[in-house]
């Protein structure tokens, strides 16, 4: 019933200045529209499709550019962890650690992220069906910790595809944790360029208003001045210069939603 | 950009006053919340999950009660063909032509549907991509009709169980023709209690919002004053004291959509 | 476990010498190798996908010519019906009717092609599990008949793909009923090519040998003298000249496989 | 061309005498029928459905007891590792290291293994398509080790569903290098118990003798002289006292299948 959440930013952090450059000008956006702003962005892309796809920053440059960001924006920032030792010294930045999709399923990821009492968004994997979120879910509280966002970012739909079932948004939210729908990888084309993954730019609008209406928590999105040259998810990113439209568009499903909520 | 059209009636027609119930209530819960209304039943389900399933009125008494509906209510009437030689005399009464999903590539089916000169809408099929309607849509065309309708009803994902895809509804829409979505197929379980089909109706609405808020022309509800004695689909279907309210909530959906529209 | 039959010949007819080549060449290749022929052609292809596809002789000439084919080479011929109206005509020429996969739940065609007393070959519709089947056959049984084959060729998975899951070979066989393996058409790809059918011609003889390894009773391939050129399917077609050669092959496999046969 | 390997032995180690149990058995079977054995079981369940899951022995006596296998039974082992720091003790004991399929695109991980020169078995993820594999395989060469095996243990189908393409196959050895069918895994449904995986035992020989006849290097199969009562993985475990057979009759396929190679 709170007003929507964005998580944007780029897909991985590039350097303090573009950092700043896209969280400054998303959190203007969210601002204009009454949304909550969360930046995001990625330190290292741990499981590129393939070897010669960049990974980033690294854990320590990526803290430093993130410590910067909520310095100098005042926004909460987001980022993922790979690993069991990522998560304490993360956590000590990162207002939410997320869990990558693939690894929904890591048991000791899973403790450890929970055990730093960040907020966790855990992804959920594509290779999942909503209703088994509830095992991942008694994971993380097993360690004391209930600030858990749940994402979808899509479901293996035959080869070098994703479909968004809209069905999981409602189911989700049964568990009673917030929403978040990740509009940007679910229209991901996984490997679907050979040696990257492909995606559909266009759709993503699509399913964050689809998302919206049914009145998630939050919307994902990543977001670059230049999505052609990103040097990942390209794709599938939302051009900077459009967000702020987007999210007014968003704001006006998100009120509506709000105030006539879906029950299953 | 027009206000949305709700096509929605019981499964199959049971009879004269039931058809006239269902139809004067739908009438009325549109013409309140300002939706176009269009009346749907069946004549025959010429594809039960098994032999035991209702098969219905059969052509010559369901026209007749479909001809009632249009006389005592003033709507236009939809009902499903199955074979060339229904397609002339069921033109004769109903407005629109419905092409069942499982037949929507029968070639003959529909040259003899698009030769009537009747709206025709065909569902997209459960084992067909968004982007293969075209080759559907130019086999009516060839007859020179151009009055087409696309529903999407879900698509196979795995073993007895449908997803639908919203990107599949701006897709469709790319080809300029209007679309609906069907709220209560996209949510069947085919096959899934055996003899017959099993459907999740708590999810019909769910399905229902995210389309209109991607500005659909048309939602198609299945609805029935006993859902759980209807003689068939019921177990997806919206209880009938439960539609004004859900048209109500949708049009407010409707309102957004069609003055912020989706652009690809 | 008798010795296994071969369902074979072109996708559709062509002429009646093109008709006698490619029988006469196949149930050589049979017999050589001590497996069952059965010819295998359509008169009509009424689901093109596109509009411009080749439909066919037609059903007045297809018959002559499969009468033709009877005479002259002395083996059964299979063809596949699309209306209640076809069956009986066609069942006074064709040895077996063969229920298209979409088609595979309109009731009154398997009641018109059951009442006939043919054989009845049914193609599993893409979009339906093995476990489904049974509700067919019970339609088919419902009219005295249980000459009934059951046919695989592959599953709905994703868009424009199909994947033959293995499992469904003897889940269908557990119904009694002999199973057959259609090779070409699980190695399709719907609307893959646009305005017709892509398909992997290369994995043909892979999805044969593994169903043969099975013990199916059955393999169904399409295959024609010049595949780049033929009028329907080529893209999934064995070419003739290999046919031979692929027999000896599964013949041995069969072997194996009906002197060990699995049990679920 | 070498004659069918199977690797196989209890989902998790549950003590030496039970490893050195199961070992003995499955390799006087594999040796009968002149097969080559891999013994495997994992010291760590580290991706459990639920945390109620038995994790297994650790990895100190977990190595222990796979080395007391080699020493005693003299057979190869494999296990499964889930993070860089495990990879270079793990070899020191384990001839194969296995990754598992939700960590399949994990870059650190895939060179870590590749590092310690040991034979890494790549799981292929469920999210992957067999033309993905290639750039898991980069990964890896990029160490310098090429002792690469590549494993099909099914692919997400629906929800809770893995279905296994028999394509995949021949597509990964067109790599070049040997590749392994999961029979036990790829009939798992994953969650398909709530809080633990269901599967399918009976269609693991279907899986397994599916593979073989095409020509597959290894078969790996789990099994428990009592699966319904193992600790992980019993609904699609095969009981011990069946392997002797199963492994027989898989041979009989295998000397077919690698005297008449599927080409594609």
């Amino acid at each position: 019933d709170r007003p929507l959440t964005l998580i944007a930013g780029p897909c991985q952090l590039e350097s303090e200045a573009h950092a700043l450059m896209i969280a400054e000008t998303m959190a203007e956006a969210c601002a204009t529209h009454g949304a909550q702003y969360v930046f995001k962005a990625s330190y290292d892309k741990a499981n590129r499709t393939s070897l010669g796809g960049k990974r980033g920053l690294g854990m320590d440059e990526g803290l430093r550019v993130l410590q910067a960001v909520k310095d100098k924006i005042g926004c909460p920032v987001l980022t993922d962890i790979h690993s069991e030792a990522q998560c304490a010294p993360v956590a000590e930045v990162a207002d939410i650690l997320q869990i990558p999709a693939f690894l929904c399923r890591q048991t000791d990821l899973l403790l450890a992220a929970g055990e730093t009492g960040a907020v966790i968004n855990v992804k959920k994997g594509q290779f999942l069906a909503p209703w088994d979120m509830p095992n991942v879910i008694s994971k993380i509280e097993s360690t004391g910790n209930d600030r858990i966002l749940l994402t979808e970012r899509g479901t293996s739909f035959g080869y070098n595809t994703l479909v968004a079932d809209m069905r999981s948004l409602p189911q989700m939210a049964a568990t009673g944790y917030p929403v978040v729908m990740d509009a940007t990888h679910s229209v991901q084309q996984p490997g679907g360029q050979g040696g990257s993954s492909g995606g559909q730019r266009e759709f993503a609008p699509v399913m964050a208003r689809a998302a919206v209406s049914l009145g998630v928590a939050a919307v994902f999105i990543e977001t670059h001045e230049d999505p052609d040259n990103a040097p990942s998810d390209g794709p599938n990113m939302i051009p900077l210069d459009r967000m702020e439209a987007l999210v007014g568009s968003l704001m006006q499903f998100d009120a509506l939603a709000k105030a006539d909520p879906i029950r299953l």
